[in-house]
């Protein structure tokens, strides 16, 4: 691609074309399901994806931190759902929010945080709308699901004045552990079968009206059939997919969006190395270096890894035998593609879009909390 | 700390006193070995602490990334060294700030750099300001200080017109490696001897005018006596020093200035677990969980472990035995100190520097490249 030449390197390049293909797909899947996606923000915290994961409604989505919410909200967006166990130094952020738009959504899964909800009633008629987290067999956030506490508190939550158990929501992220579609989709029928086993119990108790909702990138690129009795999903990653979910088996790796440019700067071959200007201020040390070609896959070069990397120099070298300097001079640009473009992502203040190889945009994620 | 209630966690504090103490000691050792002191800028990458390294002289510093040398440009600053192996996408934009300042160095390790250097001639008369890097061991960037070719490029570099050759410059990142003083010293004193018989080569080819300067936090905080006679070193961590560098004996851990600031967010009891609002986006991966707490040391706790992490949560398990979880009511806030202050500092669009007892700053780091 001619423009990779014009970026200063490090840069995040982001495949608009693929994008769009990946939110496409998703938003397809779902549709024909019946099944409302909410995408998460997460991994992109940009407006400009938010704008393609939502088919440009600009409504129904989830962030992972309360300054994603109010960028998002900043720009027009609404139905926004704060999907973090709620953290008691934010609830006045989530209560203006909450007061501001027509729907912003906060999650608990114990207690205490309704106490806090509690202290806090909204103003103009509004009410809380609280998503319950259930933990099924994840293992982070949320009450283990056949933990009768659970039921104890969704039912505190729908009898608490000023507060609506709006749905419960389970994050599938044990999906992170397997390897193919047969596992992924044993994982999503788990997580949906407790998901929605729980939603009978709350029937029972004659709580009728909370929705459903459960996500990862796996499951929601393989879902099972059950999942279209769920009210929504909640995938993020899918957007630009990683070397990490194509080994996990959500995607192909041609289906993964981004890549981090890098330019060659020092040859070494007293130790068969080249250098280039990618450390982990630019790529991240998540995967930890354990892929055969160690912390990225260097396109076009299988027989190359990335072995270890500091700051902003990255070691570069062969697999076996003697690396072919004359292949790399210097300067020459190398399109690294990420172990999680999650992390990868948030080491960069500007993304760069390219479709038919051009560069046709530059995106600002918002960072912080 | 009464402060720490009213931040929203996750959040990066600064001690500023133990800031200006790190700094003043590496001011005042450095002074007294009559060795002019280059501070390293890209552990915090702010104005604040630039100018609390620098003594307020806001002149003489290294950076990594231009994008710090063009803020620090745009802030006053001058004789700034950019000791990074020349990109040769970044040429021109070397150029114009070594035009714009009365100092601004640039670090090549290979003649295809140097031919970069002529095909840019600067204008006014200016001359590019040239360190040479040599590798000393380290095995990142450099010549290898005993390969005929580390003379050879020095001498090219000096003979060539618009060109002055500035300085050598050496990291020794291999003081990484070190455990306790005397190793330090002892990579201390080989990288010195390295350097200094390097530059007596020089001198017997009839070079004489270039600078000399190595560092790295561990040998810059336990200098040998031959130290004294180089003209410079550039140690950059140091001014917040972290879990590591307290590891390597470069520090002790009470020196550490930098503490990331996290709240509990659950209570699961059933895997004798809690979760803590700080993962990855807060903290950074680096040290891979490596230290017997984990990911981190949480201040006060020794009995604590952040075990893992995800992009926003981090969980915390006991070390051994029961958690006491009383102890630890949702909504406590717990104290990281980091393993790379690197690494987790630029997680952090904002430090807060605190002095006794109060937060007394807001501090923005410069991002990008």
């Amino acid at each position: 691609m001619e423009f990779t030449k014009d970026l200063c390197t490090p840069a995040l390049i982001v495949d608009l074309d693929k994008v769009k293909k990946n939110a496409g797909e998703m938003l397809e899947r779902f549709q024909k399901l019946g099944v409302q996606l909410r995408p998460h923000m997460k991994t992109h915290k940009t407006l400009e994806c938010a704008d393609i994961m939502t088919g440009g409604s600009r409504r129904c989505i989830v962030v992972s931190t309360l300054a994603e919410a109010s960028f998002y909200a900043d720009h027009g967006y609404d139905d926004i759902l704060y999907a973090y166990p709620l953290p008691f130094d934010k609830v006045e952020r989530c209560a203006e929010l909450a007061e501001r738009l027509t729907l912003f959504h906060i999650l608990l899964d114990n207690s205490a945080a309704l106490q806090e909800l509690k202290k806090r009633p909204l103003k103009n008629s509004k009410v809380w709308h609280v998503w319950m987290k259930l933990d099924c067999d994840n293992g982070r956030a949320g009450v283990p699901h056949s933990d009768p506490s659970a039921l104890q508190l969704a039912q505190d939550i729908s009898e608490t004045a000023g507060v609506e158990l709006t749905g419960i929501y389970a994050h599938c992220g044990n999906t992170y552990g397997c390897k193919g579609e047969e596992q992924i989709k044993a994982v999503a029928q788990e997580t949906t079968t407790f998901t929605l086993q729980f939603m009978e119990k709350l029937k029972l108790a004659g709580i009728q009206g909370p929705k459903s909702s459960i996500g990862s990138t796996p499951s929601c690129s393989h879902p099972v059939p059950d999942m279209a009795m769920l009210s929504e999903v909640h995938p993020g990653n899918y957007v630009f997919y990683d070397v990490q979910q194509s080994l996990i088996g959500s995607c192909r790796l041609e289906d993964v969006a981004v890549r981090v440019l890098t330019r060659v700067i020092g040859h070494y071959p007293h130790r068969n190395q080249l250098l280039v200007d990618c450390g982990w201020a630019g790529l991240s040390h998540d995967g930890g270096g354990r892929l055969p070609t160690g912390y990225a896959i260097i396109e076009g070069h299988p027989e190359l890894k990335l072995l270890s990397m500091t700051q902003e120099h990255g070691r570069v070298e062969t697999i076996s035998g003697q690396l072919d300097f004359s292949q790399f001079p210097m300067g020459t640009v190398l399109s690294l593609m990420p172990y999680h473009a999650c992390a990868t992502a948030m080491m960069h203040p500007v993304y760069f879009a390219h479709s038919k190889g051009k560069i046709v945009a530059t995106w600002k994620p918002i960072r912080g909390w």
